[in-house]
């Protein structure tokens, strides 16, 4: 047991689909919590498809959905709707993150619930906030990116915004989104008192990108710049990737000599036997080396050049010096220690096989939280009415046999 | 009251520095918890002085420190290492990001510490996990980014690997760890039980890129490439960004046509009058869009560069494509709006002024936590001693007349 029974007994009703509101009750479930998805019969929550190369759910929704249960319930059949409200009666929390006014048109807004059930937190997710110019508009992942700042910092000096290949308008949200419910659930165990939680994308977004505004107002007042691999302002010089031998996409290593810490400059020199350079003028201070930063830089990589990016880091990370080879996907998929630490394990799915994927990176006592396998549309239907509203067989039977679940 | 109740009560004993700790306790002060930076009477937790441009605390640390309190205690002093462990068997949670081994180093280690508290929930940020090859090795936000795969899927596809502008390894890491603690709190709350939380920013890192692996599975088994403002994989085009009138860096708005959608580009068409091109076979399905990859995002560049970006937006996310203005933070921060939701706020800070930063982007009850200001370094001295520890005035003296506190 290793933090899976740290939510125990915290029952959320999950209408939500893709990625930031599956991101965030994956998170809960992966500590305990009882997590239901209602989802459409006929296909589901859409992220069941996406990306799919055949006819099992898709890799990307069991990246999100794993520790989950399913139950299949037509929303547009009025006893589907009442079988959702009894649903939510029972819960803890309840999630959606459909387009803006979707839940509202459903039947199943804030006000109806909060009047079945007071104590609930009813979280919501959309793209824009309340009040925004941009509140009705649809919204993914890159456009929050787009709209909240990310991309104008990301990529070359010279080049056009870059999108960031991790999915901070998705799951960076729906972390946001754990943190508060879980918050709000503590003040409820002590108060007994609901909430009404919601989150925009694109204010999210701005949660992880404050340096660049600290930057921003440190300096000229005018936009942060993109900055390629550098930090966001430039950094001194050395700091960025530097290409090593091999010469492919991804042979580089991450130097960082902290201006916080003058004897990174020098302990780098001394890894590149290049103690001629101690205390050259030139290169002395880091603002002298942001004066001569293409020499800088130059040196630097007439040094990486001769070695693998394996070897660069070892290199220069055992001289106490920060450093990091840049590794892609597939280096960590075959790096044993990832599984050896829980931080990448196997999901037993009855339909996709075995399959290795990331779960929940914190270890408690030692250990990663265990990944279950992601459910199958509607598996547990009979399981869930039966233990969240204590229906009979006969009962569930009906439903089924009406279409009300699936 | 908006959220600011909610972890009424808890405290926490915050050891941490720089950005991933501080930005996990951070969040946990904006909803109530009692957060008490431990820092060097000389100089502090090293944030204050990131990136300064005058004798204030830097711009960086007020990001991460908000709505804290702070007491300076010299830990090279045995009676300050001993005013720590008084503390921590009066806190609920404690948190570190040292350097590996430093903690332990101190005498302030998980087993030390729960030998005096038994029910502490004890946290540790670093760079690797325990097991990692690297476990030893230094790392910033920037290494973690390298080693966590997330700079191989970041930047053009021709170019090198870029940094995002967002500080995954740091504050990514930093919600990770402050679910975790939640989750071991409501635990705590019903059996009394500790935790001993460990998560390396490596190992984050992965949690917000599973997409990419999702692609790696699905396609070839090589690794995810580099995708410039498109998604991993490439996605089917129209997707990225498109270049608007006025031919600044962000002057970009960004499209995206989901496959899911097939409307998508029939409606695109007819925003850009282009119905002629309406059942198309060079342009009618995503498959055959990809094929001819470069003449759709010439029609569509042809139809961008004639509006500006905020109209491009307006006209294609009112024909219910998602669509979004590549901004910038100046945009951004001359937004009105943000700050009438609650998104920015102003930081009343007595040294540094009225400042206007980004707060918990989460609304509770329609409003976001309030912004209190970062604490000036052992401002909370007598505070702190006094509601933690019930010390009086001459015993808070003596500590301070003798070094022990700042």
């Amino acid at each position: 047991m290793s933090g899976e029974n740290c939510l125990a007994g915290l029952r959320i009703l999950d209408l939500s689909q893709f990625e930031a509101g599956p991101s965030c009750t994956e998170a809960l479930a992966w500590m305990g919590a009882d997590v239901v998805k209602i989802e459409n019969p006929k296909v589901g929550d859409p992220g069941r498809t996406a990306g799919r190369t055949d006819a099992n759910d898709a890799l990307y929704f069991l990246q999100y959905n794993a520790n989950k249960r399913s139950l299949a319930v037509n929303l547009k059949n009025p006893r589907g709707l009442e079988l959702v409200k009894a649903l939510a009666a029972t819960a803890d929390v309840m999630i959606e993150n459909f387009a803006p006014g979707a839940i509202e048109r459903l039947g199943l807004g804030y006000e109806v619930i909060r009047a079945i059930n007071p104590a609930i937190i009813y979280c919501q997710v959309k793209g824009f906030g309340a009040g925004s110019p941009y509140e009705n508009n649809l919204a993914f992942d890159m456009i929050a990116q787009a709209c909240g700042g990310l991309m104008s910092i990301t990529g070359e000096e010279d080049g056009p915004p870059c999108k960031p290949g991790a999915t901070i308008g998705d799951t960076g949200t729906g972390m946001l989104m754990a943190i508060s419910i879980l918050g709000a659930y503590v003040r409820r165990l002590r108060t007994g008192q609901g909430e009404h939680l919601q989150v925009a994308m694109q204010d999210a977004i701005l949660h992880y990108i404050r340096n660049a505004f600290a930057y921003m107002d440190r300096t000229d007042g005018k936009a942060a710049p993109r900055a390629g691999s550098r930090t966001v302002g430039g950094g001194n010089p050395p700091i960025g990737v530097y290409p090593c031998k091999g010469g492919g996409p991804n042979d580089y290593v991450y130097i960082y000599t902290s201006a916080a810490n003058p004897e990174h400059w020098n302990r780098l020199l001394k890894v590149m036997g290049r103690e001629d350079l101690i205390d050259d003028p030139r290169y002395a201070t880091p603002v002298a080396r942001t004066e001569h930063r293409a020499e800088v830089d130059r040196i630097v990589s007439e040094w990486t050049i001769r070695h693998d990016k394996h070897t660069a880091m070892h290199l220069v990370g055992s001289a106490t010096i920060p450093a990091g080879a840049v590794l892609d996907t597939r280096e960590i998929a075959e790096d044993p220690t990832f599984r050896q630490r829980g931080i990448r394990q196997t999901m037993k799915h009855p339909a996709v096989g075995d399959y290795v994927m990331s779960g929940w990176p914190v270890r408690f006592s030692g250990q990663a939280p265990a990944i279950t396998a992601a459910p199958l549309l509607g598996e547990h239907g009979e399981q869930v009415l039966s233990e969240w509203l204590s229906y009979d067989a006969a009962r569930i039977s009906e439903l089924k046999g009406n279409g009300v679940v699936g």
